[in-house]
C-alpha cells in the first residue's frame, strides 16, 4: 500500500455536495463518472497526492443508498493505492483479512478494485485499488 | 489544503488495533502519543505521504468514547494538511463553513488543529492541521 488513493464519501445529492466540496478545496471536481455495476454516480476532487470521491446512489438497492439509510451521509471507505492488487489480496488473506471480492473488479477512475470486510478492519471499509495501465 | 495529512480511526482497544493495522500495512506504528486535553491515546502509521491515526478513549467523556457508543468503531475524521491554518480558517468561515474552534489548538503529532462542524460537510468531521515548526 503506497498511499491513500482516495476517501469515498456517501452523499445524498451529488450536485449539492459538489458545490460544497468545491468550496472546501477551492477547486471544482475534475471529473464525474457513473459506475452502473455499483449503482453509483461519482465525482472526484484532487487534493495533492490524494483524491476525494463523492458517491450518490442511482437506485435504492445501491450499497450507498443502504449506507446512508443506516448511518447517514459521511465517510464510506478508504482506498489505498497498490502496485499489484492480486499479490496484495493474497498477502492480506494470509494475514487473516476477509477479502469481499477475491477477483479484482473494475471500479471508477480506471481502477481494478477489491474490498476488505469491515468486520476485520475495525469497522473501516478498506478498498485496494490498482491503476489499469493497458 | 495540500494533502490528506491523516485519517483518524476510532478504536476500542489501541493495542489490539495496532496489531491489526500492522498486518494491514506490513509495518508497525511509528509512534504512540496521549493527548490528555482530548481524552485520547493515539498511534500513527505511515502510508506514503499520508498517515493513519488510531484513537482510543482514555475516559468515558472523551469524544472518541461517545463516537464509538453512537456509531461503533470506524473512521472518525479526515485531516487535511494546511500551510497557514489561521488563513484557512478565515477562508472557510467566509465560504460558510462552521469552524468548531476558531482559535487553533495543539493536537497530536506536533500540530495546530481546528475542526469543521460535520453538519456543514456532509457528515464528515474535517480537521485542518498545520505542522508546528518553532
Amino acid at each position: 500500500m503506497r498511499k491513500i488513493e482516495h476517501i469515498g464519501i456517501a452523499v445524498k445529492d451529488l450536485k449539492t455536495s459538489n458545490l460544497l466540496f468545491e468550496k472546501l478545496f477551492g477547486a471544482p471536481a475534475y471529473k464525474e463518472e457513473e459506475v452502473e455495476s455499483e449503482g453509483v454516480k461519482t465525482s472526484f476532487f484532487m487534493n495533492g497526492p490524494n483524491k476525494i470521491e463523492l458517491l450518490e446512489a442511482t437506485h435504492p438497492d445501491s450499497p450507498i443508498a443502504k449506507f446512508i439509510e443506516k448511518k447517514g451521509e459521511g465517510i464510506h471507505h478508504i482506498a489505498f493505492d497498490v502496485e499489484d492488487i492480486v499479490a496484495e489480496i493474497e498477502r492480506l488473506k494470509n494475514e487473516g483479512f476477509t477479502v469481499l471480492n477475491e477477483t479484482p473488479k473494475k471500479g471508477a477512475d480506471n481502477k481494478l478494485v477489491a474490498f476488505l470486510h469491515p468486520k476485520g478492519t475495525n469497522g473501516v471499509l478498506v478498498e485496494l485499488c490498482q491503476e489499469i495501465t493497458n
